[in-house]
Order: C-alpha cells, then structure tokens, then sequence
C-alpha cells in the first residue's frame, strides 16, 4: 500500500526512508530529493512525498510502539534513515500528553480535554522536532553548518542540535535581543551572529548567503532544508493519536505562526488513516492567533481565501509572523474540517497561561496563552464542542517568556519571619 | 522475600503501597507511618521501611516495563498507593538518559559516558520527583494545604504540583529572590510569601509554623512530609539501571546539596539488587560539590567522619547548603563504594556548563556544571576509571541559572546585514 506518494520513478541514492521526491504543493510537479524548497515551474512549496509502508496496521503499530521514546518510533513515517535513532541526536518528542481535567471543569468541557505538552522537549519546545528532521536530511546532503534565523526558540534548538551531531552551527538573530535569549542561543558554542536590523533584514540577508559561494555547505533548516524540517510537525499529530490509544482526536487546537506546524498536524493525522492506524472519522482543527498578529484568523472571519499580511504587535512573539506563508492552507484545512481561526488579545494570553498554571501546573510560553484562551473563547462562542474529546497544543515554555506573566505575577505577601506577621498578612 | 523492612507490625489504614513503618536511621527504632521526620528517642532522621515485592525478577522488570513512562512505574517500590497513576500529579520522571560520546572524547572516557538529564522534568528539575511523592504522602495524611520553604527549583515544583493535585499552596521564600524566580513560583496560582530574611529565617518560621495551630493540615513537603519526599530520590536510581538494560553502572557522580540524593540513590541501588532486578556487582558513588560550599568534600578529604558547617559562597545556589544534613552518610557510602567527594570553583562550574552544552546540546544549571566539572577533575587525578561504564547527573535546567553563564556567553559577531560585514566577521 502506498499513501500521497508519487511514482517512485524520482531516483535517489540518499537514504532519508520513506521520503520518495519533492512534490509542490501548488502544481503537484516532481523533483528528486534534495535541498531546495520552491517549484521551478511555479515556485509553489515542496514537500516531501512519501512510499509509506504498506501491510497490516497491526503490526505497523506494534513496531512503533516498540520504537524508543522520541519521535524516532514514527521513523517508518519520516524523511529519515532507519536507524536514525542510533545517530547522535536530541532524540526529542514523545511529550506528555496531559490529561486536563481541572482545566476542563474551569472550561465547561466534558468530552475530555487533553494539553500536549511539548515544553519537555531538550531545548523546550516544539522546535526540536523539525530540527531534528532538518538535522538528517543535513546529513544526507553532506551539509557541514546548520543555520537559521531565528528570534528565539529556533536559535536554542539548532545550535543543541548541532552541536551533539557534531555539525558547525552559525545562526543568525537580530542584534537586539533580550539577553536571555543571546545566552541561550549562544551557550552550545556555535556561532551566532547578531545583526544590526530587524527579524526581516537578517531573513534577507540569510537568502542572500544561500545564493553565495560562503553558503555552500550550509544547511539553513527554515529555508534550503524547510521541505524536511517541517515534516517533524507530522509528529505531533501521530504522538496525540498513539497516546489517546490510537484514536483520533474530535477536535485539535494549533497555534499559527508560518502556519506550517498546523498543515502538518492535518497531514499527520491524514496519513494514519490511511495507514489504518486509526479508524476513519471526523476531526476538527481550529487555529488559533494573537490580535496582534492575526492575518489567518481575520481572512477567516472575513470568508476570504488570501491572507493579508500585517505588521505584528504582540507579547506571543514566537507566533509573530505578520506574512503567514502557509495561511491560505490552513484556512482550507480549517473550513474542510469544520474548524475555525480565531485570535485573542495579549490580556487574554496572560490569563490563559496563568490559568493552564493553576489549574495544570503547566506553566507554557505566550503560544500556549494563545491555543488555551482561543479553547475558551471558542468554547463559549459555541464553535468548539465542550462534549468532544479536545487536545490543546503547548508548543513551548513559560520560563522562556517570563516577560510575559513578569508585571501581574508575585508574592501574595511580604512579612517579617514570625507568625504574627503571618496571621496579618491573612493567609493563614 | 523482603527486603530493608521492618516486620510489618506497625499496622496502618494508610494505603501507600509497600511503605510499612517509619524506621529511625541512627537507633534503628520504629514508628507507623505518619507526619513524622525525628526519631522519639534519638532525634534521628527517619526513613521509610518497606515490605517489598517477592518473587520473580523477570516478572517485576516486565511490570515495569509494562507501566507509564514516569516514576509511576516503580510504584512497586514507593511509598504510594498502587493506583498513584490514575491520580492527578505531574507524572514525572523517566528522563533522558544521554549516551554522552561527544563528552566523553574530550574527557577520555572510554568506558561508556551517560548524562541523567533531569531538565527534562515537568518543572525542568529533579524536585518533580520527591515533590510527586510528597503529594501522595499529604493526601494520605489528609493534608490540604502543600508547603515548603525554598530559593527555587522547589517553590515551582511544589506550586505545580499542588495546583494539579487541586491542593492549596503555601510556599515560604526570601523576600529579595531575583524576578525570575519569583515569577516561577507565583505563576502556579497558590500562595507566595516573601520573608523579611534570609533562607536560614525562612526555615527557622518554618518550623515555628508546623508547631502552630494555624500550621494543621499543612505538609512541608522537605519538613514533615521529608522522609516521603526524600524518597523520590531513588527512581533517579531505578532509571538509570532501566535505561542501562537493567545493569549497574560502574560509577555514578552525584550532586550534593543536603547529600539526601546521594543516600536516596544508594538505597535505590541496594534495592534492585536486593529484588534480583540488577546483578550484584561492585559500584561506586561519587559526590560533587561546589567549592564555594564544599564541608562534605573537606570533610572526606581531611578523612573525618563530621562535616563542619560553613557559610555558602557559591553561584551553584541549588547546592548551596552549608551544613548539610546528610553529609555523614554521604561520606560513609563514599568510602563503603570506593568513590570520592569532590569539589569545584565557579570558573570550573561555568566552563563544565559551556563543555556539556557544547558537546552534547544540553544546557545544564550550576549543579549539572559541579558534576560534570568534578567528572573532569575526578578523571585528571585518576580517582574516577576513564575505562568504566560512568553516569553523571544533571538535576536542573541552565534556563534557571542564566546568570551563571551570561557574562560569558554571547555573539560571535554584531554585523550589518551584508555579505562583506559577514566576511568581515571572519567567521564565513
């Protein structure tokens, strides 16, 4: 059986599994593997078409089930070789799925509310996935630097990632981040270049070494390696399936940022029907955006099929992409599944991570303020089920945003070390 | 078979699994299980005797291996109710153990390396583990409200953990502990109170406020609830051996803040060999600390048995306990097993934290910088066997400790977004 694959006619020595060609998203033309990430014939997107393996499901699932505990279980289903695992790696994934019924009480939900919580990955967030992705296929085209731009989460994955498969690593950040995020960029001993712009001056400047002679051997893995690394998005969506028992969820809530994370949840759980790995039935994906940078959501509401980008101003700032570029694939996905986009306020964030805090003690960064405020207002705008089975995605970590909850979060009281002062302060 | 119990005559409604009595570690006498941490006749720290399970070996490594990927999968072996799974808690544990190659090329380790890397926890350290312990003993006592005194790790440990159990919080914390840290403990909703004084005032109001009536229904998870929570520890232990194929490894260096871990570990290791779960072989235990607050290391070094207290003056503040209650046993298992207590400054600690990061893509905090720092120096004055099989602990996240490598850590280059300044840079 093979699954959205295309004739494997597209020879390849590279052994990346069960990755048989390129594919555009946009023309559907073919190319063979390799690192390059727009059609020649109509620049559309490629992504990774695959010979998915066939025979009884059973067994398939018996196999990953046997698999180590990263998302290497799902490597049969991954543009990467087969004993990836035994390569050095961060071996990321396999997150907690949290079973969130405080949460659901606050919520009103009672078909099960599930949060997967991907802040227990090594570097703390979802992006170890993709990079770990991006780190094979660097391999398999012989790539010596690993590189990115980055504002945050990305900086800290590629230079961990890097620096345990023994690859150089140079990333690229604007020269004016917090300091916390420098050091976490630059602990793993890579090299990391600061430059004196905005986030879109150093995108610029990262396509303009690609195209130059210093950029060969480089593996950018958001722009060359993006048709690879974005597969490790596909994850996600096997990990909440395999941990609910093989069952596909009624209804998911994703983050948007490029929008890619998203369009792969919806290929993931795509593929494992028709694998057969779980039975055929009606799943919903609802995105969810910051006011401040909401161009999905709005060409949701509006019934429109472009996006129109934005100039972004929020404190979800992992989620700060104003130009979307998977925004019009996630608005199909979102109205073919019965789905909705919809966005909150930066209050709304805050309220949201402090209340997954108290009620899970889950303590997740603005993204997961985010996807757990937009639950609530979908919720009681009656789009979302509150009787469906729901999981809710954390795609990173509050100890990294802690800007964030910082100005309302504090002591309930200060007092002096003896019990009079404590009866006082009326906590007792 | 049984082994380590008392003879279960100290009959007990409370329903924590094999835990059988409370069992005085200097005078050897008995008491039920209850809120208690001091012998009546001694004052010696208690500890939990079990009645463990007989039987097959293969059989109880099967059930293991066959329960949830947490610490719940040694319930057998904890004193917690056998259905402790089902309950909410934040399910912690079962952590990477990293084959560390990398680090150990540059250490010369030829013997296999591992790093236990305890970041990846709900709360990002170790404390998870004796806090979900502690839980079970405080809802088995009845207790409703979760407290402790802490500068860090602890307070958010036990704030998420109580706001998932649905228990209030109560959390005791120098007034003047740095935003972050603050922020941490607060964001899980419970109470936060900041004491006019130092950590040696906290504790000191501490105890007071156990011994008073407003303090009834309240467990101090590292007070009266410590002889529960310190056994957390020991699935550090179970892991290890799990993660190796159920096999010892030869050396182990441990982190030494109260030295409780370290003994905790010990016991934990007796206990499979015990059971038949790991062959009976030699091991060795290793404890680091940091210079700046190292009486276990001058105490083993001058070959006294007593530790004499000092005054910390480390950036290693997780370690920072300058008498330490555990010290005399952890000098006795370092000489019973042929190891050694160590220490390092805080210049070997931060360049230990950069080695680790750099090798193997983990960010450690300070006290996974004295471990492996000590590793290093243990190897140079050839007191650790480079030809062994050696794990080396990480109990934090280096997201925590910031502070310690900031100074030292940043860009390669600042440059403007062009081709020339980059080569400029030199770093093309």
């Amino acid at each position: 059986m093979a699954v959205q694959t295309v004739a494997t006619d597209t020879d390849t020595d590279l052994s990346l599994g069960p990755a048989a060609a390129l594919s555009c998203r946009e023309c559907g033309e073919r190319f063979p593997l390799g690192p390059v990430f727009a059609c020649e014939a109509c620049f559309g997107p490629l992504e990774i078409a695959y010979d998915l393996p066939g025979g009884d499901p059973e067994e398939l699932r018996k196999r990953i089930e046997a698999g180590p505990d990263s998302i290497w279980r799902y490597a049969p289903l991954l543009p990467v070789p087969a004993d990836v695992a035994d390569k050095p790696n961060l071996n990321p994934g396999f997150t907690r799925l949290v079973r969130a019924d405080n949460l659901a009480r606050e919520l009103g939900v009672t078909g099960g509310l599930y949060v997967k919580d991907d802040s227990g990955n090594p570097t703390h967030s979802f992006k170890d996935r993709v990079v770990a992705i991006a780190v094979e296929a660097a391999r398999a085209f012989g790539f010596t630097t690993l590189s990115c731009s980055s504002t945050g989460n990305l900086a800290g994955a590629v230079g961990a990632a890097a620096a345990r498969a023994g690859l150089r690593s140079c990333v690229f950040i604007p020269h004016d981040l917090e300091q916390g995020k420098v050091v976490m960029a630059a602990v793993y001993g890579g090299d990391l270049v600061g430059i004196e712009g905005t986030y879109d001056d150093v995108n610029r400047f990262c396509s303009e070494l690609i195209g130059d002679p210093i950029g060969e051997g480089w593996g950018f893995v958001n722009v060359n390696l993006r048709p690879y690394y974005a597969e490790g998005s596909k994850t996600l969506a096997y990990e909440i399936c395999e941990q609910l028992g093989w069952r596909l969820p009624d209804q998911l809530v994703v983050p948007i940022a490029s929008g890619s994370q998203l369009t792969k949840i919806d290929k993931g759980l795509r593929e494992l029907i028709a694998l057969g790995l779980v039975e055929d039935r009606p799943y919903k994906i609802f995105g969810a955006q910051a006011e401040g940078c909401s161009p999905v959501a709005r060409a949701f509401k509006d019934g429109h099929d472009v996006v129109r980008p934005v100039k972004p101003d929020t404190i979800a700032k992992s989620l700060a992409i104003g130009n979307p570029a998977d925004g019009p694939y996630v608005l199909d996905i979102a109205r073919r599944t019965g789905g909705a986009v919809e966005d909150v306020n930066d209050g709304e964030i805050v309220d949201a991570i402090k209340l997954l805090a108290r009620t899970e003690g889950v303590f997740a960064e603005t993204a997961g303020g985010v996807t757990v405020g937009v639950t609530r207002k979908l919720i009681e705008a009656g789009a979302l089920d509150p009787t469906l089975t729901t999981v809710v995605l954390n795609t990173g970590d509050g100890l990294k945003t802690l800007d964030a909850v910082a100005p309302t979060t504090g002591p309930s009281a200060i007092i002096r070390p003896n019990l009079d002062s404590f009866r006082e302060a009326g906590l007792a």
